[in-house]
């Protein structure tokens, strides 16, 4: 049985808070024994990644010490009590299953008599079969023609996630032959986002995935309207354009207003849905099942190494710990999250919304308010964009904020040129491994003002391409790395109560039911 | 004459430290006393934009303390010395002129026996005349066809302001009929960028704006030999296709590879350079010279706002102290930046260049490492998409994170659609007039796991729309905050050295010249 306590009455956490400052990055990643560090510093990902933290602020010391609280923690352990099923989203009382979704980690997970892994796996082969369909022209407009775009209507974990992973593979498809359907998403209630999208494109021969799990998100039912007004003004019947993905006890479920509705249920949060039908309708559609089953795989590979009981061996166990020791023993607030890579441009959106979203609580799985910080805020921008940006800050501010780089060997399209002697991909690569140096060691200038005092911690997940296995991957490494932080800090990962009173005061505002700051705020607005 | 002293030596700075804590904004934004701070603290800007700071955590005694700051500090002296043609770039020994770029606010500015201003004006028209042409047609490919297409080539300054600007008003100008031509942008030397870019084109249709001040930033130049490549491939010309954006100086300025050459100085940084011929080319291109025109008045009659001397008159002085206020004394890293404006959806990424590398500096102007801190974490993303995403954190988290909000009345595209009472436009206002109150405000509940502290202190810039001028004042608000506080804080806001060291160090890596951990990394990469 596990025990759920508060970090600050951890033995290994008063330990772990004595070696505060203990390693000098500048000093360490010099020389010889940076060099040597870089190499024992690594531990290989799922799908041929590496997570290598040779530039955090860790020695042995350090290392033994988070071994000893990941195990007072007993985060092993956790993690199996979840994917075996236990209630660990408490605030909703809900079982947290989106491991599930992509495989089977420990026991058959069976709830009100159904075995939770098969009913995934039921709606996979539902989108398959709908997307096969789709793609072979057997389901077609009220015309006979094709379908050729997708478009996702849906916010928040409906959006960010499918279209991180979406524009992560899109060049990657039409390189590889397998991009079916174009994507587009909307997803804001500002009116100009649909009307955009919809400008773009051909209504009659696109199909859109309503996606809402309670079936009442305010801006994904606009949106739908919104979008069913168009097609109705396009003289289509506007039900054989329109899918849903929700819960089976949605209003959405059982309306004849969709031509297919794909389902997913309670025991998957929003930010954690790519692996299900939120990702499966969009992602099978854009770019074939197939590839959306090698998403999963690669996925569910890293979950695998979760279980792993030696943080050395765990790196998402190990980030997630070394996250906690920059967080609540050195203090820092922020960490930027930067891919070397075009195809993760909305990647750190993805990543922003996970963790800031399942860790940014203050209270403990009991409700009780804790005393000691939790989630960081999470920000990026792909490399080298941001080297010309943001990056004067992280170098010569007067905060420190710890790193995540990603990097990958290759590029995805294959054009390339050679100039000065080296590829743009090599440019590319010979950037991430500088700024980690950079970062790192620093550099004396007797001008203070070109002055670099280093340590500045970093750590980078490397890889050879983005691949749809490697992709998953990445992204249960995230997943997985958020859910162990919050098994440390005894905090409940997966619900997300900050966002209800902001609805509740927007519907006053909308009926006219405001008195105070609100009213005047709303007079501003014209509303 | 000016004198430059660190904030920490101020008498005024030590009285404003007293009163930390002083304004509790849940109880201050409650009731009555709500209503009355909504109506009272709210300044105008230019071009119909309101500033309100209501819900920040300031009163009557902190402004006045901000305002003998403000005077201490001779930020309106300092100022004019600046807009009137004083070395202000004092790392890098320059005029710092972008606001003389859109307008005259003081005395002729003589460099070199040349007017600064007639140079700005001069490479405006050279910009006009040349737009004119290509949209009449009397500029055309090879082929005698028209251009449709305008690739702005640059990174850093010469991308994320134009490109947050191009997004801002493309669907605006589409609306309005005035789209000329489809912008794209080719930044990152990730070849995946370029590659992605010149697949979606007709190249043969393209012009393509190479923009490097020094004509020598290695993105850029390696995506312009990407893109000459690709039209020589194509059977093309490729210096009909090609402009270059330079400084006199440069080797492009007088190199027969372009079509044209507009020119800049060093008197404008990168992340400042919207307003010159950077932002010029490719807005005049996109959306005709007379748009960008009225972009450069809106920000001109921004500029003229900030040189009163009341600073309750001059909302980016007081934007500028009461983030002092919140950086130095209260002690918040971060600032989020919340646009309810889809439009606006990559104009935080352009804020978080302008502010992280204006102010992102350890040492004052004189190379002195500083005791204090200065420039703040930028991140932010469109409303209401944030709310489904990291505003969990920022509601319930454990650090406090001051927020700008911006929000207008209208939509630009005017496409809507009414919904259980309301148009999705008065959702989006509603959203972030409900938000606003609701951070500040909180709402207390038994379960504190539902419970909200409030106290979460935010300003709301309000306009009617986003259009060519008042994306122009917004854009110069922002310059001129964030230059008043580098005056604050003694840093130079204009120089950018903590880009350097990672640039050295990739040419290293480039060139084989590693050792110690470096040469390792460079190993893991394949490089």
């Amino acid at each position: 049985m596990v025990s759920w306590n508060n970090l600050d009455t951890l033995t290994s956490y008063k330990e772990l808070q004595a070696l505060k400052g203990r390693v000098n990055v500048a000093e360490v990643m010099s020389g010889e024994n940076g060099a040597k560090r870089v190499k024992e510093y690594s531990v290989p990902m799922a799908e041929g990644l590496v997570y290598n933290y040779a530039a955090k602020e860790v020695d042995d010391t350090i290392l033994a010490a988070l071994a000893k609280l990941a195990e007072e923690a007993q985060l092993s352990e956790k993690y199996k009590e979840l994917y075996n099923g236990a209630m660990m989203n408490t605030g909703e009382k809900r079982l947290v299953l989106h491991q599930l979704a992509r495989g089977q980690q420990g026991d058959p997970v069976i709830y009100d008599g159904v075995d939770k892994r098969e009913f995934y796996v039921s709606q996979q082969n539902k989108v398959k079969e709908f997307a096969d369909k789709v793609h072979s022209g057997e389901i077609t407009n009220a015309a006979g023609e094709t379908f050729t775009t997708a478009v996702q209507i849906g916010i928040g974990g409906s959006d960010l996630g499918p279209r991180a992973i979406y524009l992560a593979l899109e060049n990657w498809a039409k390189t590889n032959g397998t991009l079916k359907m174009e994507a587009k998403f909307i997803s804001n209630v500002d009116p100009d986002d649909a009307a955009a999208v919809l400008k773009s494109i051909d209504v009659s021969r696109s199909l859109f995935i309503v996606v809402s799990k309670s079936g009442t998100t305010l801006e994904t039912l606009t949106n739908e309207s919104f979008v069913w007004n168009a097609l109705k003004e396009a003289g289509l019947n506007p039900s054989d354009h329109m899918l849903a993905v929700t819960s089976e006890t949605s209003p959405l479920a059982k309306s004849s207003d969709y031509r297919e509705a794909f389902f997913m249920d309670d025991f998957i949060g929003g930010r954690y849905s790519s692996s299900s039908a939120v990702g499966g309708a969009i992602l099978s559609l854009a770019f074939g099942p197939e590839i959306f089953a090698r998403i999963l795989n690669g996925a569910a590979a890293q979950d695998a190494t979760a279980k792993n009981e030696d943080i050395l061996k765990n790196p998402s166990m190990l980030d997630a710990l070394i996250g906690v020791y920059e967080r609540n023993v050195q203090g820092y607030l922020c960490t930027a999250v930067l891919p070397y890579s075009q195809a993760l441009s909305r990647f750190p959106a993805h990543l922003q919304q996970l963790d800031m979203e399942s860790n940014g609580k203050c209270v403990n799985r009991f409700g009780e308010r804790l005393n000691y910080v939790t989630g960081p805020v999470i920000f990026g921008e792909p490399g080298t964009n941001g080297q010309h940006s943001f990056y004067q800050l992280l170098h010569q501010g007067t905060n420190i904020v710890p790193l995540q780089f990603i990097g990958y060997r290759n590029s995805q399209i294959g054009m390339d040129v050679d100039i000065q002697g080296s590829t743009s991909q090599q440019k590319l690569c010979a950037n991430v491994a500088a700024q980690i140096v950079a970062f790192a060691c620093g550099k004396e200038d007797e001008n203070r003002n070109k002055n670099f005092e280093g340590g500045r911690p970093s750590s980078i997940i490397i890889g050879d391409q983005v691949t749809p296995e490697s992709i998953g991957a990445l992204l249960a490494h995230f997943e997985n790395k958020v859910m162990f932080q919050g098994f440390v800090w005894n905090v409940n990962s997966f619900d997300q109560e900050g966002v209800q009173l902001g609805k509740l005061l927007a519907k006053r505002v909308l009926a006219h039911d405001t008195d105070g700051a609100l009213k005047e705020y709303s007079d501003l607005l014209n509303i």
